[in-house]
């Protein structure tokens, strides 16, 4: 039976999930939704697909899992594939995914609505204000990765998925020159571009109806 | 051997772990950290403590944990208290984990700065942007409470101790009127404030150096 993903090109907690299973060569499909046209806010697709009103949802055998975070620790369990291994990398796991949600992924994926996805552009404290809340969480992974080739070391893991949901969406739409700004970022991130399976997030994602980039 | 937490009062995050560690009646000393003072910006605290530049940090045999989650999860799990239990219920707990760092404490925290810890008052537009994204996240878990007494049924649980991380400073703090605008959250809160044991923040955290709240 294959993974049906609930997904829209433009999420990148969506791209997280998918790249894993694309990447660990498991069988899937993207299944649309219409995120534009505001069906995950819709009650009846909150309590069919999931409370929190968010993509991805992984459907598999009946059952629909949400939290990126969540789908990649169970994936990898099920499949022994982008493994942690032993209590010491399932602790520095958790506190990585943690970190990505709080303030890696959850800055950096909000700044982006606001800067090339509202229909107005945001006003320019608000952005600032979210930028250097980005600069923050990024600088910080930037440091980490400056002697490490992935996240936990040699090899990747789910951690690496988890953060690397956003940062191959185009400079034009994220505000970011990664390239330039973060260059220890940037290597893991053409290092994490390079394994098997990889794709860029509208290619992976050829579904459902994202937020316009405002031009 | 006590448990050593690295935190302050102001901290939600930190008082997520003190509450656990007081209701489970384990071993604990709070230590306080300087955090208006700018320590956990200094490069030497950051090697020395957590690169990630957070409180808390858990103490313990010479180790030093991170990341409110992380230590929730692993606390729970060495001492069998307040743990999920099986597959189910380990999942539902880490999609609430995430959830809440990324959406509920995340968004509300920021806004708590923004609204009464800057020195001078926050724009109206950044401060309005906020309120609307913990309004989000809040109805969300008023909405899953509204028939439940604690996030995964009957009993207390990790979860609903990272979810209590910043919901009982008071209002002039928060911006929030919880007991007002989230009638099931604020139930919740009175049963999670009867466990043995708990206490206010600034009560069980009456260390270190908090940001002052602006008057």
């Amino acid at each position: 039976m294959a993974y049906r993903l609930h997904c829209v090109g433009a999420s990148g907690n969506s791209f997280k999930v998918a790249l894993f299973l694309n990447c660990a060569g498991l069988d899937w499909e993207p299944i649309g939704v219409d995120f534009a046209g505001g069906q995950t806010r819709d009650p009846a697709w909150r309590t069919a697909m999931n409370g929190m009103g968010e993509v991805p949802v992984l459907e598999f055998d009946g059952r629909r899992m949400s939290q990126s975070g969540a789908i990649l620790t169970w994936l990898a369990e099920t499949h022994g594939m982008f493994c942690p291994v032993g209590a010491e990398e399932k602790f520095e796991t958790l506190r990585w995914l943690l970190f990505d949600n709080h303030k890696f992924t959850g800055n950096f994926a909000a700044h982006r609505i606001l800067q090339s996805m509202m229909p107005e552009p945001a006003h320019p404290t608000v952005l600032a204000y979210m930028r250097s809340r980005v600069e923050g969480a990024f600088s910080i992974v930037d440091k980490h990765l400056a002697n490490r080739s992935f996240m936990l070391g040699d090899r990747p893991t789910i951690v690496d998925f988890s953060l690397a949901g956003y940062v191959y969406y185009p400079t034009e739409e994220t505000g970011f020159d990664i390239a330039a700004a973060f260059p220890a970022l940037n290597k893991w991130r053409e290092r994490v571009a390079s394994l098997p399976g990889w794709k860029l997030p509208y290619e992976l994602m050829p579904v459902g109806n994202s937020l316009p980039v405002r031009r």
